[in-house]
């Protein structure tokens, strides 16, 4: 992990702030909170149930074309969209109270959690760096073509993946 | 949490670093080492069992006067020392394996944890900010009196208790 962050720092500048974004195991959520010091509001963009490509199976240990709950969601802080956060779960490992929140609530996997007191563990998969798109662009409110961080993770519930989740943010941002 | 911070912030300038350390519920090892790009070693300053008193019985939820693992340990990257940690762990809850690495390894819990895969939750109790002692400021290597923050949270695994950790660090290295 360290030797991996390192090597990223040799290509693209990073503030401690970011170094910490893309290696904690914690929740982004509270560390944004932290940040500008106001809740952060999350706004679902889309949210389905689709059938998991292989790529998303092989992360999520499940078979090919199983059913995944597919979300993704813009963090905002009181100034503005903060993180933009893809997220597959299988189906047919959410529990229902867990479900329930996820696929109805506007609120963050991290205060989710939280709140439903659910014991876990991250292990980041790695991170990397991408030009926004025009509709990332929009979104952020920068310019098309800026730098963005990104990282991925799984979120280990009773020994398998319950969550593969997806980061990204503007690197001008922090 | 975002009001307590508020007003530690109204008292003393917070860097966005401070914010993070003060509220993560990650691993600060895993934030050390994104910070300094080196790994964190620990240094076990006082290891032993002692009997909770009722402040820490009441924080672990156990009977005062439990057996419970004392451990103060001294976080530090390639630089310099980082973090004072000092942890109480219930006998009665610690697994074979966790109390083996516990009490034997110099070996950051956070890290001992995502070895040994184990899930749990952690709940922030509280922070606040202290003069460093003689001893401490020798051990920051800063001037006795210098503004110290300081944080306490429990890691809770099975729904209990398994550790109360407090850290604490210079204001000035962040």
């Amino acid at each position: 992990m360290i030797a991996e962050l390192e090597k990223l720092a040799s290509r693209v500048k990073l503030s401690p702030v970011h170094r910490i974004l893309l290696t904690t195991d914690g929740s982004i959520t509270r560390i944004l909170e932290a940040l500008d010091g106001c809740e952060v509001r999350v706004e679902t963009v889309l949210q389905e149930v689709v059938k998991a490509t292989p790529e998303i199976a092989g992360v999520l240990q499940i078979d090919a074309r199983e059913e995944v709950n597919y979300r993704v969601v813009n963090l905002s802080s009181c100034r503005r969209t903060l993180v933009r956060a893809t997220s597959y779960a299988p189906l047919s490992r959410l529990e229902p109270r867990f479900k329930e929140a996820v696929m109805r609530a506007d609120k963050p996997i991290g205060k989710i959690m939280a709140e439903l007191e659910i014991e876990s563990r991250r292990e980041i998969l790695g991170f990397s760096t991408l030009k926004a798109s025009s509709q990332l662009a929009r979104i952020f409110g920068i310019a098309q073509g800026e730098l963005l961080l990104e990282r991925s993770y799984v979120i280990i519930y009773r020994r398998a993946p319950l969550l593969y989740i997806t980061e990204v943010f503007p690197h001008s941002f922090f």
